[in-house]
């Protein structure tokens, strides 16, 4: 497996960890950029990160292989409509986003005849962002999920499983609609009541983060998250987050009542069966 | 600063962790352990954390200089009473419980003439528990917050500063109601989210925690805490830990209205809002 030339459509910090996994993995000629940030992309020319960029993303993609999307989910479909009349043939197109289910589907559809799509999502990065936390590394040992639909071709997405194996990750297969539902519940909401904890300490009273320990910390890191990101997440995946929410509403809502009516017993039956689900899962 | 014979009444993370730095420090003659368990008390004396022990609190405390309550805190009362009468004058009585409020004021109350208590919480220890984590070094850097009040002696309170201070802590001062508000919004109620953000992907599907990445893991950490402890923490202090979770659920009935009415741009506002706080405290 080679690509001749490769394009990462945003260079943060999984587009460029991905250009210095191929390279480091010898599966690629050259290597283009595109972003927003002409700075970002002369410094990731500089590091090596990436051959040559352009701010102009449908010239990023002439005679590309293979094009990466990495840039914020929200920006998917405007990116794609600019470069779809740029490709070759048999380009294959894959995305790094964090939201799949319909997006998968509007994708699908927005490809033209003989360019085909095949959705990613690698569980890596977490709160970092930015080309100076980018490793050949970063996925070894992590999971990518890939979502492939009735319209992904056999043999690109074949190409996408063996790329992300030689970069040392679990491959986990899910349909589209299912991964949202799962990552609503274990990342989505999360990121959500992580921003909300944050705040809510705030509106107390801000002088109160002084006195934070380390549970604080741990609970509130994926606040530091990227917040355009994160709201493009949310929102594209809105109907599954809120239905979270509201099963994580209901938990809150119990336990606070429990508390009001000093039901003791009750309140530790609910702390002793997250904590024997939480130790299951283990600790990193 | 040297006293004889120190009690430690609850010898788990934080109680051997004490009398491991006390002895470090050579600050004591000889520690007596007290607890429920005879084969952790037996662990803890075969490894040196304690010299000996007595199932009998009442008993472990006699000749006492000082006295370490280091069980959940919902005991702290019951404790108090049987061990009032065995205690010789001067004796300091001091706590690592993470409520202080009314609870110091009721220990104020429950001590004899010339028996010294003052309130401490030294902000270590996190998720972990068992003397088998337990180390001289764990308080080093950490803060520890002491929560005098208007009966707390002087001598006995600098004494305390000073043995805190000899095992490397960061000493804040606090007045004991506002102790509890501040530790309900930065550490209580951040473990009763932790623990429902658990119990809310068991509801929605036990099976997705095996899709989790370190976002998910490190929110949910202190999810394995002590459920007992917690619960006693709580329930002892929940007035501020009810007024906290009220603020929390306006937040997060907020974010979820801009996410129903796809309001992208208050939704990123209040996302980067919580981003730019936390980064303020630092990652650690």
């Amino acid at each position: 497996m080679h690509f001749n030339k490769v394009t990462i459509l945003g260079v943060g910090l999984i587009g460029a960890s991905f250009a210095l996994a191929m390279k480091k993995q010898g599966l690629c000629g050259v290597i283009i950029g595109h972003g927003r940030n002409p700075e970002n992309l002369q410094r990731a020319q500089e590091r090596g990160i990436i051959d040559s960029f352009d701010l102009d993303p449908a010239r990023a993609c002439i005679d590309s292989d293979l094009i990466v999307l990495a840039t914020p989910v929200g920006s998917f479909f405007d990116i794609t409509k600019k470069i779809r009349d740029s490709l070759k043939r048999n380009t294959i197109i894959t995305d790094v986003g964090s939201v799949k289910g319909n997006l998968v589907h509007t994708m699908d559809f927005l490809m033209p005849e003989e360019i085909f799509f095949v959705g990613g999502h690698p569980i890596a990065g977490n709160d970092r962002s930015g080309i100076d936390r980018a490793s050949a590394e970063l996925f070894t040992g992590t999971k990518c999920i890939l979502t492939p639909s009735e319209k992904t071709e056999k043999k690109a997405f074949d190409k996408i499983v063996s790329l992300w194996e030689s970069f040392g990750s679990v491959i986990l297969r899910l349909d589209p609609g299912e991964h949202d539902r799962i990552y609503a519940a274990v990342s989505h909401l999360p990121h959500l009541l992580a921003y909300m904890m944050v705040n809510t300490v705030a509106d107390i009273n801000a002088a109160y983060f002084g006195f934070s320990g380390t549970g604080f910390l741990d609970t509130t890191r994926i606040a530091s998250s990227h917040s355009e990101l994160w709201r493009d997440i949310c929102i594209l995946n809105k109907e599954n987050v809120i239905a979270s929410a509201e099963v994580f509403k209901q938990n809150l809502d119990r336990a606070v009542q429990y508390l009001r009516a000093v039901d003791s017993e009750s309140l530790e039956r609910e702390f002793r069966k997250a904590r024997t689900l939480r130790e299951g899962i283990g600790q990193n």
